[in-house]
């Protein structure tokens, strides 16, 4: 036998990180996204949609040095040898529209958008190489008005999702801070060391999942994980790196009191009283307009990890209490973050256009929210199913779905080949709230039966005898065949559903 | 000068065939999707969602003979070197998931998808290479009862979508026929010249657009066109050729006619035979269900060129007169097409799923119904734009924002650099119904003056003067600050929106 011999068959598999997503999550995603399209639009901004495919050079992927795409993108070429990238983010694709449409934009440019994004990276638990962000962005806005606007944006969104005062904090910080302090602290600027610098933000950004230990490493000669991987660091003295975390951890209970402490933190730096004053800009934006210290945070340890931010940045941390499916307390940490960049259009133009976005993890989102409702909301009601009790009625069968329909009613006619008994399986795993029966005898009477489903299930529990069951004929209803339509709408009137 | 000092800037420029989509368009989209969706569900189709990447095999796009993906589709190689594509249809990831799902599905499996499909093809006028399709597919249902519905599915949607009917047909036949047809007239079977089949199929299916005697030719030596590019024929004999072009034509005026020519034009073939009473099967469950020959004709041209169909194929016609920006009249033809697939979920399990299914393309039906009538819709409203007077009063005016916001009201704070004259372009730039202004003098007497946008351009139509229209200070009222809320609510009421 050869090996040609064999069916050469594809296998039925995805490749890892990617997934295919069930209608559960389907309907709950619809309603989230619109949920936030709603608060996004009430804010002014307006919709965009860019394509998947973008042009390597223009979502500024290449390689440092090289004519090589980062490997983080998917990549392939076009006809013309030209590089293509699947977008992995919003932003840099925003980046690309407002410099080749700058002329026919309003200025500021408010826009939302959401959409899948991809990332050719490692997957894991929760990590996905395919997920969908939601961004708002504002572009040509010099002014922290419109970072203040996000963060504001990001609350109300999340109690439009449903979140309680108190469930979440948007924490918000500028990394003009930090670089006062380092700059007090006598690190290397920006422009003498901007890998240093780097590593100092990163290493800030793990506070969370390292602790102040591992952060400290992180900012000194380097750190070992768990796994025996060693991080270099960031080189820092140990004065140095102690100016740094007193820093870090320099947030008060209230916005003014943060601010009062981050003042004297960077005072004589003129980068760090520049990010004190467009913080207390901010402050008084939320404080007219009734956001609170109980939603909007000043919180010196938040960075972010993007390079590209320049000043005021923020996340939306879920704080409410979450347990996973085995009860145990679960953090969620952000769900949401942004900030200031004023770098991305200007790789294009040339011309320093100001910017600021906010992006939306949309499954992480949803994830998150599950957690803290205790699981997902019940499955909503499948459709009715009219069964085939004699195969030559279809046409019968398929007047009742029509009729149904037309009612406004979910339905459909059974359309397998198999008997009663499969049928009613059938029904039973589409989650039908009733099945629609006409044999025989049914139609000599001019009759037609419709069985509860749901009622029949709960009986069916209650009735343990085979014989009484068969006797009661339970949660069944005989029907003359011109109610068809009342009998159905009184049975989904049962279960809240019309 | 070297070229190496030039700043290397990308240029903001999208690949051809790839569009970004503007906010109206984005909006007239999510609308009709919603409309499309609530139809599908009415029917008893449940959602899915699938990724944009698949493995290459999976798609079935190898070239034959090949270990390198299909030019058409867009392909790249994984870590491990297997090949990725983005999915070029819904229909091939459909069979995918239920091979690799079986057990766990309700059978038959009725399921919708929407979302973006990628083509590595030429693009032309109104040809993507990113667009998007939504598809509905009963997988698991021998019964032609299944395509049958998936008409009246077509013909319903149509209808939600603001149709009249008379403005649309349901075109329907069956591959069956024509391999009768052929085999009466003595062409070899399928399984003995595939491609001399297919490209019959194909000469068919270009009936619409290049008139008889361009698919006579295609149907024997082969068609040179306009640009001189000479296309293979199909090699049918003169005798075979009038027999195809006969039964093509052997349409009648109503169902029952067209089904007795058929009757006639392949009796004796067992294959045509079968493809006729298929047919007025689903003829029958059509009248039961109310859907007479205004809404679905049975067309013997009909053949749609995919190659796996196996049995009915039908595609939506718009039928209703529609004109182009310059007046002239334009054919629309077909918005939506499917029919029976039967072999593609066996390509990975080696058992034959019967399965059938209608894809929509929903940019070319929207841009259709456009056409018909008489372009798009008016954009909705802007938000309502509050000026910024005074900059250091920014907290005052971010609070009328929010106030306006928390009353479900779209609004913003203008977030530029500019003064009142570019804030007022911006507002109209934006569609604002009416800014918000409070200056000094409003400020002292504790009023808001709001502007009416819509009006004032009416106004300023109508009134020449300059001097008369400062004077008049037309569409323009001051209301103390309490009021602001209502009194945006009265200028909104008078554009019917809220």
């Amino acid at each position: 036998m050869s090996n040609k011999s064999k069916p050469d068959r594809p296998k039925a598999r995805l490749p890892r990180g990617l997934q295919d997503v069930s209608p559960s999550e389907i309907r709950q995603t619809a309603r989230m996204v619109e949920a936030i399209r709603e608060v996004f639009e009430r804010y002014g901004f307006e919709p965009l949609e860019t394509p998947a495919i973008e042009y390597t050079d223009a979502l500024g992927k290449f390689l440092p040095d090289s004519d090589r795409p980062n490997e983080g993108v998917f990549s392939f070429q076009d006809d013309d040898e030209q590089w293509l990238s699947l977008r992995y983010d919003l932003t840099a694709p925003l980046a690309r529209f407002v410099a080749a449409n700058q002329q026919g934009l309003p200025r500021p440019y408010r826009r939302y958008q959401t959409g899948p994004v991809f990332r050719n990276e490692k997957p894991g638990p929760g990590r996905f190489r395919q997920f969908t962000q939601f961004d708002a962005d504002t572009v040509g806005a010099p002014s922290v008005a419109a970072d203040a606007e996000l963060c504001m944006l990001g609350a109300d969104t999340l109690e439009a999702l449903g979140l309680s005062r108190g469930d979440y904090v948007i924490k918000v910080s500028n990394r003009k801070l930090l670089d006062g302090v380092m700059e007090k602290a006598g690190v290397a600027s920006l422009a003498d060391n901007p890998e240093q610098r780097m590593t100092v933000m990163r290493a800030v950004d793990k506070l969370d999942r390292l602790g102040v230990e591992g952060v400290e490493a992180l900012l000194g000669k380097g750190r070992k994980d768990e796994s025996g991987d060693f991080t270099k660091g960031a080189e820092l003295t140990s004065d140095q790196i102690k100016a740094v975390l007193t820093f870090v951890d320099s947030g008060a209970a209230t916005r003014k009191d943060t601010l009062a402490a981050l003042k004297d933190a960077v005072s004589g730096s003129e980068e760090g009283e520049a990010g004190v004053a467009e913080l207390a800009e901010m402050d008084a934006l939320w404080t007219a307009a009734g956001f609170g210290d109980d939603r909007i945070v000043i919180d010196p340890s938040i960075v972010r990890g993007l390079e590209y931010y320049t000043g005021p940045v923020f996340e939306a941390d879920l704080t409410a209490e979450a347990t996973d499916d085995k009860g145990r307390p679960v953090r969620i940490g952000a769900v949401a973050s942004g900030g200031r960049y004023d770098g991305l259009v200007e790789r294009f133009t040339g011309q320093q256009v100001p910017a600021s976005g906010v992006s939306i993890g949309v499954s992480r989102l949803l994830y998150s929210l599950n957690l803290i409702n205790g699981g997902a909301e019940d499955e909503p009601l499948g459709p009715v199913v009219i069964t085939v009790f004699e195969k030559d009625r279809i046409a019968d069968y398929q007047r009742m779905a029509t009729e149904l329909r037309q009612a406004g009613i979910r339905a459909e006619m059974y359309l397998g080949g198999s008997g009663m008994k499969a049928q009613l399986k059938y029904a039973d795993k589409r989650g039908a709230p009733c099945v629609v029966i006409q044999g025989g005898d049914e139609l000599e009477k001019g009759e037609i039966t419709i069985k509860d489903l749901i009622e029949g299930a709960r009986l069916s529990q209650e009735i343990e005898d085979n014989a009484e069951w068969r006797e009661a004929r339970p949660a069944q209803v005989s029907v003359p065949e011109g109610d068809l339509v009342q009998a159905v709408r009184d049975i989904l009137a049962r279960y809240g559903s019309d």
